[in-house]
């Protein structure tokens, strides 16, 4: 008779294991992830797992919940003691006694934490870089007089398997008392990141250690964003924001270099403010999740190259002058302490690598969470800040650049421009017979034009643009035949409408006229032409190093692509042409792909091994960058490259004639005829 | 046709190689080490060899300096430069092109550096965990914007053979500006120890940097030690010592324990204290050998277990009561940053295992360095302190205790005892007929009854009894009838001598009659009994566990060794008997058993496998040793278990009746015989 097949889902490995084999074990032999703390003694909690019951006919086994065995007095101790789900079993004790399928859950609650809503909440198959281990060391005995550290390694090795354990140098003074606080049982804390290196125990507590952290940051020029993340269930305990305080040395990236360029001090002074910065990030975040500082073991770092350097403790000077060199590139293994970092005192650090001089850790993390090396489409994805970084490729072959598209995307350089914060106007439309604009402002829901609008953003009034309102003014603009295909804005309709309007030499379109008035001024326009036409730029230059003659997707990476309607970066063109349906916004992507690599180590060797295979292409070498650059100034730059976005959009000729309609945007009817429908009701 | 026989001497190690293959690659090939720096560029000096000429029968091969490559252009510049002595070639260069006998010199100098003469002049092989590798970095390349450091480690990786390269933190900020200092030209320190481990960039120099140095340190309750050694030639650059300055917490190591437990502060005291102590002796050396305290890139310290835990910043509190538990017996790696070390920021430490609560890592040195484990007869080695650590044992068997002698030995509780300083009694001659002394103090060649004596001890008087002293005096008392086998001073010589005078309800004898009048007591006599008797008891105990009826030689470690007479230590039952032709001081072998370790990794694990193999006796758990301990309070504990020993003794009755002679001690005339002398040839 053959021994029963257990199969473990959602993974789908399988195999054979004599009866009687506890679950655990069966799945620690498949290598599937099953966390387990306390060795199998089943007081953790945390090794729970569902027997699926049922013909799989794909898998040719039929599972039940006879196949297990019963649950026995251990499991009705934690059961009584701690709560155990209905069908939930604890796979330490559970053994195999006929085919089973069996569902690893990855929601197991222990110490019934408090859980957040992650916006984004997507599955991470764990297989972190730390695991914690409990263990009953023996006690000493003069005939084998091994010291205390040394029996705690050889009950380690023995009871899990671990072989050649270094010890961290900061709990040798520590050892002794934590031994004997709880009767010679602990819980030690074993951190193996690449499988050359040797496991080394970080952490150690008196007794059961039953909760682990990690922190996922994404440190960005202007916001230092922070997920802090249970290694045991890998669920995000709590979030938070801050803005970078190095802003005060210089608002862009370039700015911050030159500052380092000529202050002697300035180096030490912006990476002492954002590790403090980030000190403070975990004290929150810790405080939201009821954690301790203490708890944290492990943290992975994404930023841009510049972030990345000054948060090391790195002269980004030769970031600022070509050739660009990175200081290093390929990932950084640290320790907590070794960046100031207030968290466990043998907590380790992860870096993700940079692509590229211009192309940072945080685009290698957006590039692992989005995936085009995962996948057969063709993927474009862009990240747009002051520079924007560009990835595209798929499974075969991935390129990736930084296009020098500037500030103004971020609402900098445009005269009415501000950043993205209550009171900027970030919708807009313009009626193309009257030429009359409505638009609505961050903190409220209503248009410029709905009853109620004036009272509703009472306290900030209408102070400024941002980017996505900046991308849809202009490409309204165009669309009204305001401004012609070479940008310049019609002088000869300011004695059509009042909002046209002359300013020095050239005309400009007034958008707000309450105080202060807001108007997309000619030098605005060609601010965004020019940033356009750089993003543009780039991705054609990676298209054709691709030999792409198109794109499947297209992601939109960070607070820009959050906000901007993908059909106004079409008009404009900003982006090549796609189906809008595979056009998407993906948030804090460089969160996600920290936070991948917070989890799962293989996700770590993933990006690694990536980010060596990607193309790197220096727009500043390439000629054709410069020929693909002039050819995009124009708007929308050529329509027949847009066959899926011409059939949605209609052009200013067709428009003035009446075909109005962007398709697929819900247009909210004008005052008049609200009014008129209004009057018809009544 | 068969390729050329290369033999490399003094390993013995050979292969063969194609005609034209560098000398260095085959010995890289055979494990021969051969140290580079500069890669095989000739510019760095450290892989000359020498070609041994004739016919060596027993290895079957005839040699010639015809069977190597001419001197070419490289070696000729490097000689023109630096200098390279007639027949020494540098192997980089000079190829195999027929049966060759090479010579891997020990003494290669380079940079003329002084070399000191090393009274331990023991040759070690090397095979040192830190090595130095010259490169040339490819400069940054926009094309393939791979990091500075990345290129750094690829090339490493690509010139050097070097795998998956690690990099201290501390680098990170500095790569960049000492890869431009001398056109990405730079010399980088690679640490590996264990062959598990991973290699490691540990320091970074602009250009060829050509002189690496290492610690050898042995931490004693008393003084500290240390040696500053190259680790490129294995020369010893300069010693020197200094007092421990934990004395001032307390004299023994029990009371400084008992300090810890007292006082909350005082382990951090104590632990600063042979820091800041150890830091200064590196100033010390490092100015003696003229190098820089950045050019120290490895450390081996070697101490008694509670002088082991201190300066790691462990509480030795469970070292003063059983069961004696260490907190970390292994061997301990970690870095000179860690324990405040002022020497390179990336340079690593090295601590031999400790053997038991008992025998520390100072004692593992002496064991590597005398090598009991290593030969076939039966070793014994006694290091006599406070504690006198025992090992015993051969290739097949070695077992260790500690035993309990107090501090008899160094001095302290004997009335009239002190260190061994100028001014302490070192040597003592009885006349057994007279009962009259004749001594020797440290600090003057004279014996008491020679004249200018008093001239030549008139700045330190004669202050005391030191350690060998002690067990002189107590010897000849026994050899001239002053005390009994019993220990008992014979009041009834009293009437015959004016030397042997009541003190209180016992007798003692006048020493020395000056102030301080030197008197050894009854009670000074019965310390040195518990003392010896401790000590023999405890050989005693491991000759049983191993099985041995005699010790085949002996070796006295540390600085008590050094001065006492062999001959004395038997007399008084000291140690078994032995052959006195195999009985030798070996001073400093923790200090020699250190430097082994900094110079060769393979005497890491070598130390490390023997001490996993030790058998720990503890003395408190024998039955057997309180047996032994009673025994051996006689003086001496049975002449008939010292056969080679009697032959060469005249015990009591014997000296008495005319035959005086401690034979083979070179007996000086008594001031009567010379005086005598002196008239007859006058």
């Amino acid at each position: 008779m053959t021994d029963p097949l257990v199969l473990f889902m959602p993974s789908g490995k399988r195999g054979r294991f004599p009866k009687g084999t506890p679950v655990l074990d069966a799945a620690r032999q498949l290598g599937v992830y099953v966390e387990s703390v306390c060795g199998g003694r089943a007081t953790c909690g945390r090794c729970q797992i569902e027997v699926q019951e049922g013909h799989f006919a794909k898998h040719k086994i039929t599972s039940s919940n006879d196949h297990i065995s019963a649950r026995g007095p251990k499991e009705e101790r934690y059961d009584r003691v701690r709560g155990l789900p209905e069908g939930r079993r604890l796979s330490c004790s559970a053994t195999v006694e006929g085919d089973l399928v069996v569902d690893v859950p990855q929601d197991t609650v222990v110490n019934a934490q408090v859980v957040r809503k992650d916006a984004d909440a997507r599955h991470i198959d764990r297989f972190p870089a730390v695991q914690l281990c409990y263990v009953e060391v023996d006690q000493p005995d003069m005939h084998k007089p091994l010291g205390d550290l040394d029996r705690l390694k050889a009950m380690l090795e023995k009871d899990w398997g671990w072989e050649d354990l270094l010890v961290s140098q900061h709990l040798l003074p520590q050892v002794q008392k934590i031994l004997r606080k709880e009767n010679w049982a602990v819980t030690a804390a074993i951190h193996r990141d690449l499988d050359s290196s040797r496991p080394t125990i970080i952490a150690l507590w008196p007794g059961l250690q039953n909760k682990a952290y990690g922190i996922a940051c994404d440190i960005g020029s202007t916001t230092i964003a922070m997920h802090l993340v249970s290694l045991l269930s890998g669920r995000v305990a709590a979030s938070a924001g801050i803005s970078n305080p190095q802003i005060r040395f210089g608002e862009d990236l370039m700015s911050r270099v030159s500052y380092v360029m000529m202050n002697p001090e300035g180096r030490g002074a912006m990476t002492r403010a954002v590790r403090e910065a980030v000190s403070g990030l975990v004290g929150k975040v810790c405080e939201q999740a009821g954690a301790e500082r203490d708890d944290v073991l492990d943290a992975v770092f994404v930023g841009n190259p510049i972030m990345h350097h000054l948060f090391l403790g790195i002269d980004p000077t030769e970031l600022g002058q070509a050739p660009f060199a990175l200081a290093v590139s390929g990932a950084v293994h640290t320790w907590g302490s070794e960046i100031d970092l207030d968290i466990n005192p043998g907590a380790r650090v992860y870096m993700l690598p940079c692509i590229a001089g211009h192309v940072g850790a945080d685009a290698a993390a957006v590039t692992l969470s989005e995936g085009p090396h995962r996948q057969d489409e063709m993927m474009l994805i862009v990240d747009v800040g002051t520079n924007a970084e560009i990835v595209l490729g798929n499974s075969e072959r991935v390129v990736a650049a930084s296009s020098p598209t500037g500030p103004a995307f971020e609402g900098a350089e445009i005269s009415g421009g501000q950043r993205a914060a209550p009171g900027a106007i970030e919708r807009v439309r313009i009626d193309p017979v009257t030429l009359e604009p409505r638009f609505r402002v961050i903190g409220s829901d209503l248009w410029s034009d709905d009853p109620g609008f004036a009272e509703s953003v009472k306290s900030t009034g209408v102070s400024g643009i941002c980017g996505s309102g900046i991308i849809e003014v202009i490409a309204e603009m165009f669309l009204a035949g305001i401004i012609s295909e070479d940008g310049v804005v019609d002088g000869s309709l300011a004695a059509k409408s009042p909002r046209v309007v002359q300013t020095g030499r050239t005309f400009g379109y007034v958008l707000s006229d309450s105080e202060p008035r807001i108007t997309i001024t000619q030098n605005d326009v060609r601010a965004i032409q020019l940033a356009k036409s750089a993003l543009y730029a780039g991705t054609k230059l990676l298209m054709e190093k691709i030999g792409a003659d198109h794109v499947d997707s297209i992601r939109f990476a960070g607070a820009f692509g959050s906000f901007i309607d993908p059909k106004y970066a079409m008009v404009l063109g900003l982006i090549p042409d796609c189906d809008l349906d595979k056009v998407s916004a993906v948030g804090n992507a460089a969160g996600t792909g920290a936070r991948m690599a917070l989890l799962n180590r293989n996700h770590r060797r993933e990006i690694e091994e990536t980010v060596k295979r990607i193309e790197k292409i220096e727009t500043a070498l390439e000629p054709r960058f410069q020929e693909h650059f002039v050819h995009a100034m124009a708007l929308p730059n050529k329509v027949d490259a847009f066959p899926r976005l011409a059939s949605r959009v209609t052009l200013p000729e067709r428009r003035q004639q009446g075909e109005l309609e962007l398709a697929g945007a819900p247009r909210r009817r004008s005052r008049e005829e609200r009014a008129a429908r209004r009057n018809r009701e009544t």
